[in-house]
């Protein structure tokens, strides 16, 4: 048991030890609950046939929740940025996971990633509603940025489609004098008008 | 010497010890420049009549450089977050230090920053030139915020004049998983339209 603990990522072999003691020492249902959760994941877990996240159903639950605004689709790298976007109870539209980011070197180009899916998807009425708006968010590094980039080329000349791309600056409860000056400069020059 | 050392910020008295240990250690001259810096400290520091900058002069070095723009002032708390700016090398316009950020429950109202003197600055035309934009560059915690709400609903009014705030959002090289929900929600709301 402590040899498969440790495969698992940011657990070492310290910890895949603590693990197993602790495992040995709780009741048998609590270990039950823990096999069927991974022999759930095991069978059942699939991605949405239209955005792309993990499911336990065709369609996931964000895809199939009609509160939600399927005007506008923000766009992210992977689904556990669909999990941090959420987290925030900003947003109240859909998702379209892209499945990763640019980066030529390993070889991920855009056909490795979901981009012909996103734009069948803006084609297509889904539910017969229309894609106004596409929120790119994928990270504010160098795939990201270069992915962003590509998305915001291939999306331009759609009509009637906003394309807008999430803010780069300083983080809440930063301090100007410890940002990076990538950061701030990117903060300044991406300054909001407030009159 | 130690003790006289050990009051300085972040130097504790091991790091006190170090650091007089290794005066003692090096040449006269070296000395001699250290107590000749000091003493221009103490001399000559005093604050840019315009700005409130730390200046050798009456004028800064900034505020009477004529290449810099000067219908654009940068709005900052302290004199170490100008130079925060002038690290990124992208601002060319001009700054305003406020000496520091709204908090009432440490006494520290309008009347004791900077305030009337941003607005006189505004209505002057110093040296020939109207400011049309202000951009608010307090820091993104409570103080700061509170400082640019305040800023912003005293400046509405003013014609002609811009006012905008430095954007918040993911730091450049960030990664959407370790954003907190706050900066994540912010990077969505301040998201910036590109088509």
């Amino acid at each position: 048991m402590i040899d498969e603990l440790g495969k698992l990522p940011g657990v070492g072999p310290k910890s895949a030890q603590r693990i197993a003691f602790h495992l040995l020492s709780v009741e048998p249902p609590d270990i039950d609950r823990l096999t069927a959760a991974l022999g759930r994941v095991r069978d059942g877990v699939q991605f949405c046939e239209v955005c792309g996240n993990v499911s336990d159903a065709d369609r996931c639950r964000i895809c199939s929740d009609a509160r939600r605004d399927g005007s506008l689709v923000c766009v992210v790298e992977e689904p556990k940025d669909v999990q941090a976007v959420e987290r925030t109870r900003e947003f109240r539209g859909r998702y379209h996971v892209l499945g990763g980011a640019l980066d030529p070197l390993s070889g991920i180009g855009p056909d490795q990633l979901r981009i012909r899916q996103l734009l069948n998807r803006i084609g297509e009425r889904i539910d017969g509603v229309d894609i106004t708006e596409v929120i790119i968010a994928t990270d504010p590094n160098t795939e990201g940025e270069a992915t962003a980039t590509y998305l915001v080329r291939i999306l331009r000349d759609i009509p009637g489609l906003t394309v807008s791309r999430i803010a780069s600056g300083l983080p809440m409860g930063g301090d100007l004098e410890f940002a990076d000056e990538l950061t701030l400069g990117r903060a300044l020059s991406g300054r909001r008008q407030m009159v």
